[in-house]
């Protein structure tokens, strides 16, 4: 047997004990987890100080370096989260609907663990310990696939939680980090249909790609988040205006940043000179449609590559529209299931809005920034999902367990000629 | 482009139309439908009376022409099941929660349709009109890939429920039937990731494998059933015996039909016995281990194969266990995740085996043959899962929609700071 495959068993096995776990345990264990983080502090920090040496030996710096970096606050908060997610309502053993059938039958929808979830991911160190705890207090087993600039820091994060793990006589194999990063190594892991339950990518597009195109398992995607705001006719401007503001420029660099706006005509010659000022001064560069130029200064021409761009910077691409169909024609032609924001006074506009898109999130005159599992109130979030199954938008623990049915009778058949 | 992305992307595009579909329209389309399905009756009939040569021609006969067969009864039959499916609840639109948060934003999680289902079935032509109105009472446009057997009939089928998409003006690609049944017109299928949402392959086991090799979108398996029956040391001989030959006889040849009987040795030499005479009366074959076979006459030795097979027959594995715990490590051993059945006095007995299996369906003192939608109050099945994400087990209307989040506010930002 392979050596990815003999680990991906053992991690099933553990995901076996974590089934059984109860609350109370599985608080305990995140507990002592994000104690062992806290303990193992310079060993962990070490570990990272190694990681950061060699990547910047390989010229990497900017942004990703610092994703990479850990430090004693870092890693506090690393423990703060683990902390956080061992005080959510535990969603295993909820039973969402209860029935009791004409024939006596009572039949209850219970939530249970996924299984073993497979997790890809890049170079952030702290998602092996977010994502570990979320998926255990769920009560999977884990298997991370982390990127190889964050592997000494993985392996000593993963070793803290294997302390905590040992403490309450449960496998270690329950967060099974892998070693060998090797391509085809993740390819034989995203093909073990018989053991993995769900594959959660999180990264950039080509990650998500790869692991779509390569896996036998089930994939829940996180896309990118092409986010518009619709200004309708009867928008309160000055509203609208905030939500531009604070959707274009609070984070630009995340999935629920606004990329375009688009402008009713009736609107546009009083609210684009406003929303181009406030932007400019905010250092974001514009590219609009021919109307919208012809309205204000200083815009370059949006090409359809422009309306269909993920910038994740401070860039914006404008567009005036006739009416309410034409802003739902442009998010169904360039959208991406992510998050869409209509800022309006008129309920029936709002409601069309709704009943056409199918974005995993609506807003109606609320920042798209909210599209986020703690702001909208799951507690804590392994992604976003734009794959219209399972789960859909912001994910949290619920989202990594599945509906069962349990069924109690006193003997019932279903024909009843065959009761002896 | 290839003529199945086309016949793929106009269905989508009819997907946005069934998107914003209400529940009385819906209702009305199937009822047209039905309707539909009763007038075209002599032409259906033709149809299926040219499949049925065919397949006679080619050898087909037994229980595998009789599936292929439709009579004015059965006509009037799945005219009859698309009228109960149109009064079903709508799961579009249902609000499954809603929160105001701190912030005053008033956030829901709102039922909305999956988009694109791919349908991939054999011989039976009734899945047809079944799947095709389920899936658009959910909101969904639907692709149906049946086998060739069934392809006259499932032509005329797909032409009656024609009519009745354009009577309502709904673009009739809201049901595609796929004509082109060559194998690699379904592996193009099957990898059209921007289209379907979801593939679910109903059939024998070497198309759903065939499916699940070959798919790049998200598959729903339904797998095998080898459902066990466990009878406890404490269980009410009488009943657990009711179950067993409901479960074994009632229809042998069906997925939630048990295939093994495991038996606390302490209750073994009193129920051994009157089980096996009960089910040797009704024709069933056993094959026991050593100690049931010790105990009774006439079972030939059981293998580990006989204890992994979905025999969909009159036979039964027999295994004599120590306790609860064998029994359920046998079930995690040999299992398929589709039902498991209890027979127990004790409450905590049952509690364990809850806690352990982690099939989609336990069934604590009541028959296996319960496992299936139209029993535990689904109305209608699109089939039985055994793919822990998404839906679990039995498969009604609701499992072709997803929760998706609308986020209601008057202006609140996520950085105030960014507020003008």
């Amino acid at each position: 047997m392979s050596e990815i495959r003999t680990l991906a068993l053992a991690c099933k096995d553990a995901a076996q004990a974590m089934f059984a776990l109860d609350t109370e345990t599985k608080r305990k264990l995140l507990h002592d987890m994000a104690a062992a983080l806290e303990e193992q502090r310079d060993t962990i920090l070490t570990a990272n100080a190694r990681d950061l040496q060699q990547a910047a030996a390989r010229g990497i710096q900017g942004a990703m370096l610092d994703r990479l970096r850990l430090d004693e606050a870092r890693l506090a908060g690393i423990a703060k989260a683990v902390r956080e997610i061992a005080a959510l309502p535990d969603p295993v053993g909820l039973v969402t609907r209860r029935d009791t059938l004409p024939n006596g039958l009572e039949v209850e929808r219970v939530r249970i663990p996924l299984g073993v979830i497979a997790m890809i991911y890049e170079a952030r160190p702290n998602v092996t310990a977010d994502a570990a705890a979320l998926c255990l207090m769920a009560g999977n087993a884990v298997i991370l696939r982390g990127g190889s600039e964050a592997l000494h820091s993985n392996v000593a994060i993963a070793s803290a939680l294997h302390a905590a793990l040992e403490k309450h006589d449960i496998p270690t194999a329950a967060v099974t980090l892998i070693e060998d990063l090797r391509r085809e190594t993740m390819v034989e892991l995203l093909q073990l249909s018989d053991v993995i339950d769900l594959a959660i990518p999180r990264g950039g597009e080509g990650l998500i790609r790869f692991v779509a195109e390569h896996a036998r398992v089930p994939v829940i995607k996180h896309y990118k988040g092409v986010c518009h705001l619709y200004v309708d006719a009867t928008a309160d401007e000055s509203l609208a205006l905030n939500l531009l503001v604070d959707g274009k420029t609070s984070r630009p660099g995340v999935c629920n940043a606004l990329e375009t706006l688009l402008v009713h005509r009736d609107v546009a010659p009083s609210f684009l000179p406003k929303a181009v000022q406030a932007l400019q001064e905010r250092g974001v560069e514009l590219r609009g449609c021919e109307r919208s130029r012809a309205l204000v200064d200083g815009m370059r021409p949006a090409t359809d590559d422009d309306y269909a761009a993920e910038f994740l910077d401070l860039i914006l691409a404008v567009r005036v529209v006739d009416d309410l169909g034409m802003a739902i024609g442009h998010i169904q032609r360039f959208g991406s299931d992510h998050t869409e924001v209509i800022a309006t006074r008129d309920d029936q506009a709002a409601r069309r809005f709704m009943q056409a898109i199918r974005s995993a999130v609506v807003m109606v005159n609320a920042s798209s920034r909210f599209s986020d599992g703690g702001e909208l109130g799951l507690g804590a979030e392994i992604g976003i999902s734009t794959t219209r199954l399972h789960a859909y938008g912001p994910m949290g623990a619920e989202a990594l367990t599945v509906e069962r049915f349990i069924v109690r009778g006193d003997g019932q058949v279903r024909h009843p000629q065959s009761r002896l």
